[in-house]
């Protein structure tokens, strides 16, 4: 990527606007709370590390807003803090990285308003760094494999320079060549077809885009040698939520016998859900799955169901690989056991 | 339904043009066999059912033709008859009973043209009941059933008047009730929120459309009681070729524990083809994954790959329900064993 997809500049944040591409590469400057969970919650900003950059920078935000109104009373300044990064945090309901970007720039709170921007910034670096980590591990473990599969975008668009799956995609086409990756276009919201097959055609990799209900017999027959996927979140156990759709992938490459291999920064992991079942799965609005792009699809009075994510229970994931660790969660290893899992 | 999908007047081929619903309902009128491949080759008329009929029909009305431009040449007639023949069998590869549907009326060929469009009629009205018996079958199999899912479109639209597994769905809901279909809407074409959920609006059944990604989770989340199906071909040893998707659900419902069902005519049954791995699988235009209702949904320049159908092995069959009986596959009972199965 030439530019980050959500940065801090001139007091306010800055996002590549992905409700738009790939058609249009259009930047927007979020100068308040609103407008940023406005974009949180149409999409224009996604993914789980860019939602915990977008956490804290959210937060850095909100201190500058209420310091440039300030009141003066710390009492006031301090409660509508609290109420704004409450809001932030709850903007989505399943993404774990938006609440621990709103608590790493709260937690330096009595510093003000410079150290919160700081903290932020911090933030904002660490995903870089850990995504080119998790990239490479995770190509060290699936070295030779030449064909991949994904779902969704967890590339550059899901974090700030490079993403987790399509960074793992993109460290293996660097050491040896990716032949092929087989893209799921990720209905309803095509994140797919719109960001995931325009990254990889930026990084030089060949990419089919497919149905995703194409997936299955693909990887059943052969087609890919490994199934890569980000996840929005890890339990204590090792379940994980991830964009709909993907568990009927891991369904597949156990009946296939590839690796399914989740790509998250530690970040995602979230010890105080002890499983799968525990999560709050979003559900998103019926007229997603009834029109596309504005373009109705299905007869006045028909209804839908949408929810936004499913759980992949913890037998079924092959190795969660984070900036820090290799964690076998189909062996029993647990997430959140900081000794478990090896670097590779 | 009140007309149809497929029915012979006047001399020509009447069908409900598909790709028009639920917008439009119209009936276009069928003259030549080369409108009448054109008209199955962008699925205007489709369906395992429908297709065996189309084939049968568009015999008769190829003799009707050649009779009436007649040379008087018998050699001529004889031949130009096998090659139209042979053109309709092949119209779409994978679906089986559009060769069985040629072979029926051109068996009676000897008989002339009176006896071609006797013998399809007769192919027609069998259609009609066998549709009826599945759906009785099916619905004694999953008595007290409420909750069901289904792929792509198996109903009245796919055969003459009623259809395989949405048979099943109304032969339930006449007996006890359904509470609600979960309708795949499936991509890329959308014959599930297009055709199957209108359908279902029809029959009084209250229905969901998903995106076909949703399926596994609301599956392995328990949210349905069975999975039922049609099929293009059931191979001698019982896997099945539908719709691209069906193996995905087939992998969620075998976790699940719940019975995946497979609703067809006796007619879908391959005998010659041992399995599923000697089937040719359609390989459709990339176009269709990359736009909905010619709205494009992808940049230029993004390849797609599509394929029509999936293999399920038969190992992921609960029961093959057919007008005669029930073969339990994932039990080894081999559909190309006539005494296999039994009548419930």
């Amino acid at each position: 990527m030439a530019a980050r997809t959500i940065d801090w500049s001139d007091g306010a944040i800055v996002i590549i606007d992905q409700t738009r591409l790939p058609f249009v590469e259009r930047f927007v400057r979020i100068e308040t709370v609103d407008e940023l969970i406005a974009a949180i919650q149409m999409l224009a900003v996604r993914g789980a590390m860019a939602l915990g950059v977008a956490g804290a920078l959210g937060v850095a935000l909100a201190a500058s807003r209420i310091e440039e109104a300030g009141t003066g009373r710390s009492a006031d300044t301090e409660r509508a803090l609290s109420e704004a990064a409450e809001r932030i945090a709850h903007a989505r309901p399943t993404a774990v990285n938006l609440p621990w970007g709103v608590a790493r720039a709260l937690a330096v709170r009595e510093g003000g308003t410079a150290a919160m921007i700081a903290e932020a910034l911090r933030v904002r670096d660490e995903d870089i760094a850990a995504n080119r980590a998790i990239g490479d591990r995770g190509a060290r473990l699936l070295a030779g494999a030449r064909s991949l599969l994904t779902h969704c975008n967890a590339g550059a668009l899901a974090g700030v320079e490079n993403g987790t799956a399509l960074s793992v995609v993109r460290a293996l086409h660097e050491d040896a060549g990716v032949d092929e990756v087989l893209v799921c276009e990720t209905r309803p919201l095509l994140q797919g077809s719109r960001l995931t097959s325009w990254e990889l055609g930026r990084m030089g990799v060949v990419n089919h885009v497919i149905v995703d209900a194409a997936a299955s017999g693909l990887i059943v027959g052969g087609r890919v040698q490994a199934v890569v996927v980000g996840a929005d979140r890890v339990t204590a156990n090792g379940d994980v939520a991830n964009k709909v759709g993907t568990l009927g992938h891991a369904l597949s490459a156990q009946r296939a016998g590839v690796p399914f291999i989740v790509a998250v920064p530690e970040s995602t992991i979230d010890a105080a859900t002890p499983n799968g079942g525990a999560i709050e799965i979003e559900q998103r609005d019926a007229s997603e799955v009834l029109s596309v792009d504005g373009h109705r699809i299905a007869a006045e009075g028909t209804l839908a169901y949408n929810p936004a994510f499913d759980v992949t229970p913890s037998d079924l994931v092959s190795a969660i690989v984070t900036e820090r660790r290799v964690i076998r969660a189909s062996r029993g290893e647990r997430p959140d056991d900081p000794d478990a899992g090896g670097p590779e």
